[in-house]
C-alpha cells in the first residue's frame, strides 16, 4: 500500500466544510474522494490534517490516502485536477513514508483571519474577509491576544458544548497586522485548535478592538472555562487554514 | 444643478456589463441609477467614463451625475453602499465643477489584464485572472507588445464589426510582468480603448507567449486592418479597469 500526501487549496464559500457528512458530497474531502475514487477505480479514504467549517477556506491543507493501484503521479494531479470543480485545487502530491498521517502527526497550524476595517467595504475582498467599518483598535487587540499566547484551557473558546476530552491547547502566536489598504490580518499558530477556536478567539478580539470587551477581561474569560464569556463565533468567510506544520521525520 | 463625481469599484462576475441595456438592470450603471434614484426621489442620469464588458471588473470606474436634490455627502454615499449590492461599491463621492463629464474629460484609461501562468489553477484566482497551465514567453510577449505602443489604427483589435468611426488610438505603454507566484499582469495605458480592444489585444499576445504568432506578424495584424488577423477575444474575468486618468484642470 502506497501512502499519498497531498497538499490541497480551497475556496470553502460553497461547501459545507472539509468532513464529509453520510451522504452529502457537497464537502471538500467527500469531492476529492469522490475523484480520486473514480480515476482509480477503487474507494479510497482521504485522511486531514482537520477539518475546517462551512465556508471557511484554505490555502495549504493537507490530506493523505492509501492505495494499491500504481499512481504515475503527474498525469494523476493533472486529471484530478481537471475534474474538481475550480474551487478546489490539489497543489501538490508526494508519495509519504507508510507511517505518515496527515491529521496525528501535525505537530502545528495556523489559521489567519481577514478583517476588511476600510470605511467602505472592498467587493474583491467581500468573500475572504469580514467587513468592519468602524476601525478597531489593534493596540488592545494585541494586548488582549498576548494574554491568549501560551498553554491555556480554550474552554471558553470551544464552539462544541459536549466536548469531553481535554479542552487545553497551546497558542504559539497570534499576530495582529493591518496593511496601507485597511486589511487587518490575524495569525494564529498552535498544537490544536478546538471546534470553531479560531473563530470565536477572532470574535473575542474584534470585541475588544471596539471596547466591548476590556483587555483585563481576557484572563477572566480563559478562567471562567465558559462559552458565554467570550466573544461570538466570527463569521466563517474570512478564515483561512494557511498552514500545517510537520517534523520533518514524521513526512517521510 | 450639483455634479456628482463618483469612484467605483466592482466585481463585474455577475453583471451584464457596465451600461444599461435597455429594460434589463443587471448592469452596474443600472443598479447605481436605480439605487441613487431611489434615494434622492428622482430619477438621474450615471455617466461612466465608458462601458466596461460582461463580466470585466473594476477597481477604479468613475462616473458623474447631476442633481437639484441637496446631498450630505457622508451620509449620502453610506446610505448608497449600505444599499448597494455588496459586489459594487462607491469608494468615493465628490462635488464635481459642472462641466466635468466622467467620459468626455477623460484622457487616458488603463486596464490590467491578469493570468494566472501557473501549472495548476489557484481557486482564489479563478474569477479574476485567466488561467494558461502552459508557461508563456513574457519577453516574446514584451517584445509584441513594443510594436502596439504609439499611435496605431487598431481596427484589427476592435470587437466591432461595423464600427464607422475613427479606429486610431494611441497606447501609451503596455506592461508586462510575472510574480513569485506565477501570476502574470498585462497593463495597458492608452488614450482610448475601442470595443474588445483591451481583450483581443490580450489573446493576441497570449498566442505570441504560446508561439502561434509570431513577434514579427504584429505589424502586419496592424497594418492588415482585419479582426480576423488578430487573436481571439479573450475571456472578461480576467481584465480590471484598472485607473482613469483626466488632466487635473478638467475635474475641478
Amino acid at each position: 500500500m502506497a501512502n499519498h500526501k497531498m497538499i490541497i487549496r480551497y475556496d470553502g464559500t460553497n461547501y459545507s466544510g472539509w468532513q464529509k457528512q453520510g451522504n452529502t458530497t457537497n464537502t471538500i474531502q467527500g469531492k476529492i474522494e469522490f475523484h480520486i475514487g473514480d480515476l482509480l477505480g477503487e474507494a479510497v479514504e482521504v485522511h486531514g490534517s482537520g477539518r475546517t467549517d462551512a465556508g471557511v477556506h484554505a490555502k495549504f491543507q493537507v490530506a493523505n490516502f492509501f492505495t494499491n493501484k500504481l499512481i504515475e503521479r503527474d498525469s494523476f494531479l493533472l486529471a484530478l485536477n481537471e475534474r474538481l470543480p475550480k474551487d478546489i485545487s490539489i497543489t501538490k502530491l508526494e508519495t509519504a513514508t507508510e507511517r505518515f498521517h496527515a491529521r496525528l502527526n501535525a505537530t502545528s497550524k495556523t489559521y489567519v483571519y481577514y478583517i476588511d476595517n476600510a470605511k467602505i467595504a472592498d467587493p474583491f475582498r467581500r468573500k475572504y474577509s469580514l467587513h468592519i467599518g468602524t476601525p478597531l483598535n489593534i493596540d488592545a487587540m494585541q494586548s488582549a491576544a498576548a494574554l491568549l499566547v501560551g498553554e491555556h484551557d480554550f474552554k471558553s473558546f470551544c464552539g462544541n458544548k459536549h466536548m469531553k476530552k481535554s479542552t487545553v491547547r497551546t497558542i504559539h502566536s497570534i499576530n495582529i497586522s493591518k496593511d496601507e489598504s485597511d486589511l487587518i490580518s490575524i495569525e494564529y499558530k498552535g498544537n490544536g485548535f478546538l471546534y470553531n477556536m479560531a473563530r470565536i478567539l477572532t470574535g473575542t478580539l474584534i470585541n475588544v478592538g471596539i471596547k466591548k470587551i476590556p483587555v483585563s477581561d481576557i484572563t477572566k474569560i480563559l478562567e471562567g472555562k465558559n462559552r458565554k464569556l467570550a466573544g461570538p463565533t466570527a463569521f466563517p468567510h474570512g478564515l483561512f487554514l494557511e498552514n500545517v506544520e510537520y517534523t520533518k521525520v514524521s513526512t517521510f
